[in-house]
């Protein structure tokens, strides 16, 4: 007898994986019900438990599938065996020796809905607490859903105390394999592109844009910063003619934000690229692999998308092929016909940019898109002037449901209008110096960006804070877990 | 006309995939001949450039592939043209517009030997300085060649202060673009086992191993630690249900280390799983994994292992299939056998480390090994005690070519006993109240490791510095560029 885990099937195998979900579903059910009068061993945790007279009825889970258990007085378990199991506490992990036996009437509360077993032995391999901090069954509720029964939901705050247990949610675990996910879809749609990975260094001597919003280190005897973002590193290895690189890793942002959508630390998804004729060739590059993850996501992530839905509905992420791009004057307009005031080179407000994601939206019919040609005087000094209006620049933003998920330009690879650039900045040259050094040994023009992995998360499935989409969240209120 | 790039072939296709390099190459010649008397346009580095009367021989270089470029005063060049040309820097980025000529001999100082370019018209993209800070012929030397000649080699620190030129060498081009391989495939063989990728903080609130060694960041009005692994949070994760968790992310280290296998920063290959039966269940993935990566580095990074080898040669990389898994007690009585003096609970020293892996390897024809079953008093205080031998423990350290690459165990997943192991080191309870504390509400038995890259790359290459294998190292005496 081999060891089962409660879904009842003990391959290796990627429970993401589900373009096929429902026929994965039914091939569950008859593999269950193949099992039926077979002996089998499960490890799990204890969901639910209820004791009746006799019987103790348990509720088994593992990750996302549960199973119903049944203990009764007789041949297979004894009186003190069943009032063990009765006193067992809800998430005890446990190892069971049971028969599987077919019911007549599906069990609605579990997801293996047409087996159940009969335990015949129990062995508690780690014990729970009595009192959890967080029930599961309040976790998954959908807001305002038994509000008039009076049952809890569970606030952020005590989520993001207890992450340990609120990550074993239906929601939570569907949201961070969807996660991973994201990841994967990235960085193979990349390396099919021939782009190279690169890891590029977190602790750095100067901030590059002049040193707002930075974290300082002690380093030894001086102190250092933590990256702001890869930019520059990317950069080199283009002047190093790697030619198109990526790399995944953590962004730090000393910003006292508290909003739904920043954190202190998140997951970057950069990408830079260097380009034969024109800057949108880029683009095309970047919008590509975001519709690839689109797709990726929409094909083999039905089950999670449809669980996380479940307590936080939302409408099915749409776009189009090839990526809407709009001018920044084009939106400008836009928002001018809807009765917005604002002046051609202003910056986008958030509120703005909302708005123009449901104008978009209603025009266009899609959730993503790209706004370009972005004002020269709201970006960056390093950012590429636009060589036929000097007003405006190379660069540009990437939209998910009205909210931003990448920012990227044409950078400039000349030494000395860099210099110019941040001069005209204000920036101290002499804290500069090894950045526009980088630049003086031929350096092609190259462009590139960065996503924010946490955003994407949240945008695609529709949910609204950034906490939800990041395992251990760091804001200026929060360090721990 | 489209624009090719030096090697002739303009597809987008992933230069690294090569166990038919032989194969490629050829295909690439049949290419190159095909477009004799074809006119191109090309855009690449000057690599060498020697003017020779009404003559003007340039190499042109693409990442790892030159060309030769010729102009004549004639038809189709100026006099003047051919002096400009002549006059281009090196390194400087250049589009030639030129006619394809097959050439009778073999050009044997180039890449692309059938061929050569008869250039019309020149365009200059980007001008390097004209004094490089070092020459990329010195910078792929190989260490001793060119002595007699008094030719220069270039030393690491020149390298490394000038790393946007170091990098363009072929020898560096090959060690990334490998590097980028370990990661890949390292994440494809976890994800294909089932594993899930997480994404773990790297600010932390408290130094969970006490506190020494760590680097600390000013967080807004408090101050927080750089994580020196992401040990706690990977564990949290398989309390949460995630069962395999990897992840691949920055480690911190505040050592003032200054060794050839040290950095304050480099990228960690985490993985944590949940077992059934034994721990051993955890070291099979792991070394599995690692084998996955050996046979992929071999199968499909042959050109760029060659590349090395030029400049820096070394046996190819022996492993064995199930890896060779030594107990710490047979490896003591082997270094014993060899002369050594040592306690039976001692740690290895790094000699001995050295030592022991050039007898494994005389013994067993093995580069890599695991040594298990550590003493339980030289490992952290969350190490799973042997339950068969207190003084030893569940853990477990994995050697490439005699130097360790990981650090790996079984961890102490019930709250109680880590408390009391806590408590025999001496460490302040109170400091890690939250780890413990994670393992209260039901915790599955579980092991895992962390896999440096930086040294894996070094040593799957013979490379003998791991600032070699980290594009932009941090030690305690680097923080630039």
């Amino acid at each position: 007898m081999t060891k089962d885990n409660v879904q009842g099937a003990g391959e290796e195998e990627q429970q993401a994986q589900s373009k096929k979900a429902l026929k994965k579903q039914q091939k569950e059910a008859e593999k269950a019900a193949k099992k039926a009068e077979q002996q089998i061993w499960v490890r799990a945790r204890i969901h639910t438990s209820r004791a009746k007279g006799k019987q103790c009825f348990l509720v088994l889970r593992h990750q996302q599938f549960t199973v119903q258990a049944l203990l009764a007085v007789g041949d297979r378990a004894s009186k003190q065996m069943v009032k063990f199991a009765a006193n067992l506490t809800k998430e005890s992990i446990i190892d069971v020796e049971a028969v599987v036996k077919k019911v007549e009437q599906k069990i609605e509360s579990c997801s293996q809905q047409d087996v159940e077993l009969h335990v015949e032995r129990i062995f508690v391999i780690s014990q729970s607490e009595a009192r959890l901090p967080l029930q599961l069954e309040d976790a998954v509720r959908p807001e305002g859903e038994g509000d008039e029964e009076g049952r809890a939901t569970v606030n952020q705050d005590t989520r993001l105390d207890n992450r340990v247990i609120d990550l074993r949610t239906t929601t939570s675990q569907a949201i961070f394999r969807l996660q991973s996910g994201v990841c994967q879809l990235f960085r193979d749609t990349l390396i099919n592109k021939g782009f190279v990975e690169i890891q590029t260094p977190k602790i750095i001597s100067a901030a590059s844009e002049g040193g707002a919003n930075v974290f300082t280190v002690s380093y030894f005897k001086t102190s250092a910063y933590l990256a702001q973002s890869p930019q520059l590193y990317k950069q080199m290895c283009i002047c190093a003619d790697f030619d198109k690189v990526f790399c995944v890793g953590p962004v730090f942002r000393a910003e006292d934000s508290n909003t739904h959508r920043h954190l202190t630390e998140f997951v970057g998804l950069d990408i830079e690229m260097a380009f034969n004729y024109h800057y949108h060739e880029v683009i095309d590059s970047i919008t590509d692999t975001m519709v690839q993850i689109f797709k990726g996501l929409r094909d083999r992530f039905q089950t999670e998308i449809q669980m996380v839905n479940k307590q936080y509905p939302s409408e099915p992420f749409k776009f189009l092929e090839p990526t809407l791009r709009l001018e920044y004057k084009e939106a400008v307009a836009m928002l001018k016909a809807a009765g917005v005031e604002m002046g051609d080179e202003e910056d986008l407000s958030t509120p703005n940019e909302k708005l123009l994601g449901r104008l978009v939206k209603d025009k266009y019919d899609t959730d993503f898109y790209v706004l370009d040609k972005y004002p020269l005087a709201v970006r960056p000094f390093y950012t590429m002037p636009d060589p036929n209006n000097p007003k405006y620049s190379n660069s540009y933003d990437m939209f998910m449901r009205g909210e931003e998920i990448l920012s990227g330009a044409q950078r400039v690879h000349d030494a000395q209008l860099l210099t110019e650039r941040a001069m005209h900045h204000g920036i101290d040259l002499e804290k500069i110096k090894a950045y526009i050094d980088s630049f003086r040994y031929g350096a092609p023009p190259h462009a590139g960006g960065g996503i924010g992995l946490e955003r994407v998360t949240m945008l695609y499935l529709g949910l609204h804070n950034v906490r939800q989409t990041s395992m251990f969240p760091r804001d200026p209120k929060r360090l721990t877990p």
